[in-house]
């Protein structure tokens, strides 16, 4: 099949330098700040973006490196399919995060619920819109035994 | 900056082979079925995603060309910074969709609120997760005036 190309549309600085001690998902990120550095040629795109209080972040997992079809998540202890988890290690590896914007200065924008890497290349901001991305989720899997447990949840080495 | 490549991970199948009258977003395709046909050498990534009633889709807007940095969106009639809507022409053609899971058969999943075009190329499955997805967003932007008319809303050829 055809691949298809992506050039960053700026960087991720955030407190992470190592996968030591990071959030495991924003919602165990409350608080901690992050900042955009988007390409400055860009920042006309950003018009009428601070309408909204909380963004989409589509990025990639930069420091992650090669996968497996079945994986131990961060928050259980048996092996899941790649795909019904948020594990960084995935064949394409593209994270997403949901972040309440603070503030847009020129091509700087700082967010609260930082959850990825410092560094991180980010390729799309999306504004997050109750009627499109708000469902009722009434099965979630493998993490309905200890969803809540996830806040304030830190990842450990896991995945290397 | 560095660019990054991907390959689809599957197709997507939907009723949708020409633009106009496309469900603006999931919540205006609701019972409209879709079909993923995954390479089927990822099949035991699969795992445990049947447990979970909504899935995130990751895709390439294929039959999308270049952008603009403002943009009319279909909800609306002014131009808006292109990260403050959803529209298919970005930077990076990449879209991300909530929808509901039906099934799981080997390869094929079939999945309710099709909103995206027939042949749409894949780029990764996340499990729809509440604690990490559904977040109290008390500022919906240009969209708070006519957010709840997008229900069953139709695209035009706006798009090209």
């Amino acid at each position: 099949m055809a691949s298809y190309s992506f050039e960053p549309i700026g960087i991720i600085e955030t407190p992470f330098n190592t996968k030591d001690g990071m959030p495991i998902q924003s919602i165990g990120a409350e608080g901690i700040k992050g900042k955009i550095i988007l390409n400055e040629e860009l920042v006309p795109g950003l018009k009428d973006l601070d309408g909204f209080s909380h963004i989409i972040l589509i990025y990639i997992f930069h420091r992650s490196e090669g996968f497996e079809l079945l994986t131990i998540p961060f928050l259980d202890d048996e092996k899941h399919g790649v795909f019904s988890t948020r594990a960084p290690r995935r064949p394409n590896q593209i994270g997403m995060s949901v972040v309440k914007l603070l503030s847009i200065t020129k091509n700087i924008i700082e967010f609260e619920n930082a959850d990825m890497m410092n560094g991180t290349p980010l390729l799309d901001i999306k504004p997050y819109i109750s009627a499109f991305d708000v469902h009722k989720s009434d099965k979630n899997g493998w993490l309905d035994k200890d969803e809540e447990s996830s806040v304030g949840k830190k990842s450990d080495n896991r995945f290397g």
